[in-house]
């Protein structure tokens, strides 16, 4: 009889549980390792501090004494979890005074928050879309997004990543009486780059589909005071729906959707991973409340995030490093040989430097790159350094010159 | 054009927005209330103090000493938020403690934790079954299992309710060569009865199947110091795979799934909702770890409850209740009839009890409910009122006489 678990006891050659077992082998494994502390820009390994360029806290908002004591207090006025559904019992009053706060910041009508940001993807989409839709796709939107199509048994196109020609070719060909949903993100995750959004609004206009932004990497970003993608090219109106997470720029973790109140009211009625899913502690809905507080009254954290991006840039291009189109404080560096990058940054984290390595299947196979991401409490003196190490750990490798 | 959120603006009759509508203008709507606070087994509505007869917090841990100041020390520790993937720079030394801990609660080799419950399912069955397997499932089975099959697209199966021969009959007709995953509920969300458990691993062994058995409902109520379903009948070791929550017992937020070390390492390179989705927050581990301890070193805990239970089962029985074949501390009211049930509901709720409405779908439509489930803080003067205020709504709207 054939065993289930046969792929896991043996598993075959060249696929990632192998590789990854090759990588443990010969000591270049770079997942799941465990940080004994961290106060945001570094982080604690073995007893040794590391310089963190590989976190989404893009504000820092996670050691913010307001954020920090918000969560706790929470935690004395409502106990450590909501213990049900949103649906069911598990809705608080810190739940709604979060969505309403995040409607009034977004300029739309109504919000919904999820416990994770890949449920609120996999619950929007799969709860909008039937069988006989279109899901159009970036080619490099985030996986929850194609999840969410998956789930949802929906028609499905991708176009190719910011290339607003090949959109117009991917509705013209998509039937007049079917449902659309355009779905790109504000700020991609890996290249780093911002999406075209006025033309993409102007197709979805054209064409008649609907439109949602997962501004997961946007929100405490871009826009005024971090309103994210649809703010920062004033197109508030124009993106029907807003996708955000809290384990980015609002140091929590938990996701929301914004958008036209029958519009939300439906996704509440209809999204299995929101109705079949435990509500957001009570902590974390009031870190992320408190961070978007943060967010409005500390502006000089967003400006002093570009700065720290800026200045790694210009140094990382000034170094030779292929950086692709990056122009936000997400930047790849390119590598795009799998084992080059695997030791190029087993050299970087012995040196001093955490970054997140980057291969197929989740980029394409030339493609394999280590993500840096930056923080806003992130000092002058710890790019500086990274910089320094940077540059080492590229020339012994052979990546620059 | 085709407009994808027509359905939104205006809903079909007897569609679940529909009705939700209804409800709403009759003032029965019974979803999303916004609890002003809570101490676990009363909550505060518009000023007044509830019953909460629907909580998954079965061991009233959300509101312990111990289980509170873990979770503020890990903010004071890590922050608010691990910003990351576990794959990538989200793994704190507090999630490996948390696993560690657990596998040997367990009697397993490996445990993973995932940031919901809902992801656990998802992602475990997911990873496990390619389109070519079958996943074989109690027709009661949770949501969040159903979506895992869905999005794994193997082939599927469902037998009766806790029938061992509609299983056998199932398991016949799938052909040998295919790889088979049993998955079943420890202790049943709704209808509050346990899997037979040893009939089960008998036919799992006789057709050549793995076996995961989610006991989101039976950590912390079923075996030794609430070890579970499989503990509870000596078998841990033909159970393949334990799946939790921590939104239950826990008093936090999260599940996990434990196994052999090589299935939980393959689940780790392979499970999307686990790899795309920032790590469970450091206070949320740290609350499931403090009350992983606290049910070893409380057991009176556990007793209590199921002492509660009874007393409540006893009572709602002599009072000509339809409680199914409940044997746990869940027991279902069936009210059989859509609009009674939810004026049953409301009635309960007036009075000073909430419990939570189940309707088609997710029962079948003769099966409406009222879903009761109990705290191992409630006290027996708690449990004697709620009584009374059954027996007063019960025979006013004729459903006890």
């Amino acid at each position: 009889m054939m065993d289930l678990f046969e792929k896991c006891y043996n598993p075959k050659e060249n696929s990632a549980l192998y590789d990854a077992k090759v990588a443990q082998e010969r000591g270049l494994y770079p997942y799941f390792l465990p940080f004994e502390g961290t106060e945001g820009t570094e982080v604690t390994y073995n007893g040794r501090k590391i310089i963190m360029l590989g976190s989404n806290n893009y504000l820092g908002l996670t050691h913010h004494p307001k954020v920090k004591e918000a969560a706790k207090k929470a935690i004395d006025e409502y106990g450590t979890s909501a213990t049900g559904s949103r649906f069911m019992n598990g809705t608080l009053k810190i739940h709604r005074e979060l969505e309403e706060a995040l409607a009034e910041f977004l300029n739309k009508e109504a919000v919904i928050v999820f416990s994770t940001g890949y449920q609120t993807n996999l619950g929007t989409i799969s709860a909008l879309l039937s069988p006989k839709d279109y899901a159009i796709m970036d080619k490099e939107d985030h996986a929850s997004i194609v999840d969410g199509w998956s789930m949802s048994h929906a028609k499905f196109s991708r176009f190719d990543h910011n290339d607003v020609d090949s959109l117009e070719k991917v509705l013209q060909k998509i039937p007049e009486e079917a449902g659309k949903l355009i779905v790109i993100d504000g700020v991609y995750s890996m290249a780093g780059d911002i999406a075209p959004l006025p033309q993409i609004v102007e197709l979805k206009k054209k064409y008649g589909a609907r439109l949602m932004v997962d501004d997961a990497h946007s929100i405490g970003v871009l826009g005024k005071n971090g309103r994210g993608t649809a703010n920062y090219f004033n197109m508030e109106n124009d993106v029907d729906l807003i996708m955000g997470t809290f384990s980015k720029s609002f140091a929590s973790l938990g996701g929301f959707i914004a958008g036209d109140k029958e519009v939300i009211d439906y996704i509440k009625h209809y999204a299995r991973p929101f109705i079949f899913s435990a509500a957001m502690t009570p902590s974390s809905a009031a870190a992320a409340l408190a961070a978007l507080h943060v967010m409005q009254e500390e502006p000089e954290r967003i400006e002093h995030l570009w700065n720290i991006a800026n200045r790694m840039r210009k140094g990382l291009k000034e170094l030779g490093f292929d950086i692709g189109t990056s122009n936000t404080p997400i930047i790849p560096v390119y590598i795009r040989d799998k084992w080059k990058t695997v030791m190029m940054w087993k050299e970087l984290f012995d040196l001093g430097v955490y970054t997140n390595p980057v291969f197929p299947p989740a980029v394409q196979p030339n493609d394999s790159l280590l993500r840096t991401s930056y923080i806003a409490t992130h000092t002058e003196e710890q790019i500086d350094r990274a910089l320094t190490i940077f540059e080492k750990a590229g020339k012994k490798l052979g990546i620059i010159k």
